[in-house]
């Protein structure tokens, strides 16, 4: 078992120990605006440019990470408002470290309600203030979730292999689930998982795009004879889904396979924003991006080698048009001939593959030999 | 603990008598056929009208039902391929009940594509003779689940004091699943629940909307001060939210509470689905719908009585057209008078709240203050 806080570039902390670090990095804030003002100057924040142009793909690493540059946000006639909303934010952030409570982004809007003229009128502005305050916290070391501001979304259903070691939220008794005696059901990952802890001698992390064939794989306990972990994303994954994977992989030091539909959201949206993050939210790449995520499939040459060609449906002009833009302007899938090449394939075949078209040889054709047949030969995953 | 299979209208049965009476259903069928071809004549199937001509609204049952109009589909020129097909999907279904497998409705159109000139061209073929094979078990008592045809959307969170009795799907032994006992975690509701067994001293079940409002009941272990069960809805709850609600509360005898938010979309599409179904799909009511479902809030009162007034949005030109089609034209809500008022009340204020809008009292001013409130007050609820 490895405790909470892990990332790949850094030691293992405990979730105290962040919650220190959270708590010094607000009041550090806090003080040197308090000292600017007893010094009869204007205070100011530091805050990390989020534009695309401070962006950088970082090959070593594996992900777009938010470069250097910062902007300073004055307190002015013009700049009052949002700089007490800031400082309100930050201080709503260290009252929930503190009664170890959390904020909904909405719950967050909502709470402004009652701070009088600095109120927000939409949620957009309290959320742009948050990837501010978020951007300026991931330069050191810190997540969102650890400023105590969660995401609506649930994480995905995972089962297989894997004991979680979580904490009873009100007595702090240690909990163990095992996520390899839910039945037919599974574990739903809750929107924060900093504090989770993993045990588990599971071979990899199976990620699964549909709902559907997580059900088939669990149900026929597939995880057993691979020796693995499910997860369900559900199309393109939440940031707990994200973020569970990137921790367990990390913590548990094994690989993680995705397996996906065979077309160009597969690859692009769902695979990419898995494995290496985006260029929009860089500043939390590195928390959230898979680097060690590698595509089992459904591959344009699965459909030759499984013969599926009749049990695919054309390539839509967003399909095509989402495929071209892969291989032109993405740095990631342009920096792996392999990809190149495979999005190409797809693009002269004209067409795309579900993960259920497996189905046509049966449904648990999946099972007994595709999955099977993969895994025996890594060399068939792209990068 | 119940076993599964217990519906309002109908004696606890087990599952394996479920199974039996599927299979019985399936080769009666294919035997008057055969009988037929072997006398000679012309075979034909009947199959219940699902046209809304053929829909009632069941007052005393409290949804819409069925009707009694069949339609006869015999063989033709013309409708060879759709005979043939529904024969083979429900071959598949009797070897799915066989092997104790099943395929989601996705799964169901790729298995055709094996089935040479039968096989079906879009996916829409084959749920539009999944719907009448499933109209038609439903005069039999037996859902869609039963046939072994699973939904994409597997249902929602659950936590709190519940135990869920399920078997290995490998091994048949029996698993209990403690949903006291997943910390911040929860319950993820597979695909079909038909084979569930429940243990719970829970006094009723609440349905919440939003993900983030479950996470904060959940994490403060509101469950255990209140003595419920939590289920995450998610918005429209699924197929299988609904199916596991109804089927808890038949079985703990317990009622339903929704908490959700105080608007249009919240009362004519989420409350009104998981209380008395959609009149598009009289035919899975009976299984689906929970008629013992009450609305406890977001209430237009409430936003009175908790003055959220300046936490509220302006009501949509759809909200207001969802609100006024309920009103004028929805058998639900036309036969209570209190919904009525309800309903007027919210199109005279013009606004609309959220349920986490009452985190502008405080984060946990709905743990601490609203839900004690409102659950000592039922007569509050609308009905």
């Amino acid at each position: 078992m490895t405790g909470a806080g892990k990332d790949s570039d850094s030691d293992p902390v405990s979730q105290q120990e962040l919650d220190e670090a959270t708590l010094q990095l607000i009041s550090s804030i806090a003080a040197a605006i308090r000292k600017s003002i007893e010094q009869g100057e204007l205070p100011h924040i530091e805050l990390p440019v989020r534009s695309l142009a401070n962006v950088d793909y970082a090959v070593e690493k594996g992900y777009f990470a938010l470069g250097k540059a910062l902007k300073t946000r004055t307190l002015s006639v013009n700049t009052v408002r949002s700089f007490a909303q800031t400082l309100r934010l930050m201080a709503a952030s260290r009252q929930m470290v503190q009664s170890n409570d959390f904020a909904t982004k909405r719950e967050a809007y909502y709470i402004s309600k009652n701070w009088g003229e600095c109120r927000f009128d939409e949620q957009a502005e309290s959320d742009a203030i948050m990837d501010d305050i978020e951007a300026l916290a991931s330069l050191h070391g810190l997540s969102r979730e650890q400023l105590r501001f969660y995401p609506e979304s649930h994480g995905g259903s995972v089962a297989g292999a894997l004991t979680v070691i979580d904490t009873d939220p009100e007595t702090a008794e240690v909990l163990e689930i095992d996520c390899a005696n839910l039945g037919s059901g599974a574990y739903s990952v809750p929107r924060s998982v900093e504090h989770l802890g993993f045990r588990t001698d599971a071979q990899f992390i199976l990620a699964i795009e549909t709902g559907g064939m997580f059900q088939r794989l669990n149900n026929h306990r597939f995880w057993k004879k691979a020796r693995c972990i499910l997860v369900e994303m559900g199309g393109v994954p939440t940031r707990a889904t994200r973020r569970f994977i990137r921790r367990l992989s990390d913590s548990a030091d094994i690989p993680v396979y995705c397996f996906v539909d065979c077309d160009p959201y597969g690859f692009a949206n769902i695979y990419r924003t898995l494995k290496v993050g985006s260029g929009n939210a860089a500043h939390i790449n590195q928390f959230f991006c898979v680097p060690r995520a590698q595509y089992l499939g459904v591959t344009p040459q699965d459909i030759i080698e499984y013969k599926l060609e009749d049990a695919t449906h054309p390539l839509s002009k967003t399909d095509i048009k989402r495929a071209r833009d892969a291989i032109k302007n993405d740095p990631f899938f342009a920096s792996h001939p392999r990809w190149i090449a495979a999005i190409e394939q797809l693009l002269s075949m004209g067409v795309r593959a579900e993960q259920q078209a497996l189905a046509k040889w049966g449904l648990n054709y999946v099972i007994d030999d595709y999955l099977p047949r993969k895994l025996k030969d890594m060399d068939s995953f792209l990068p």
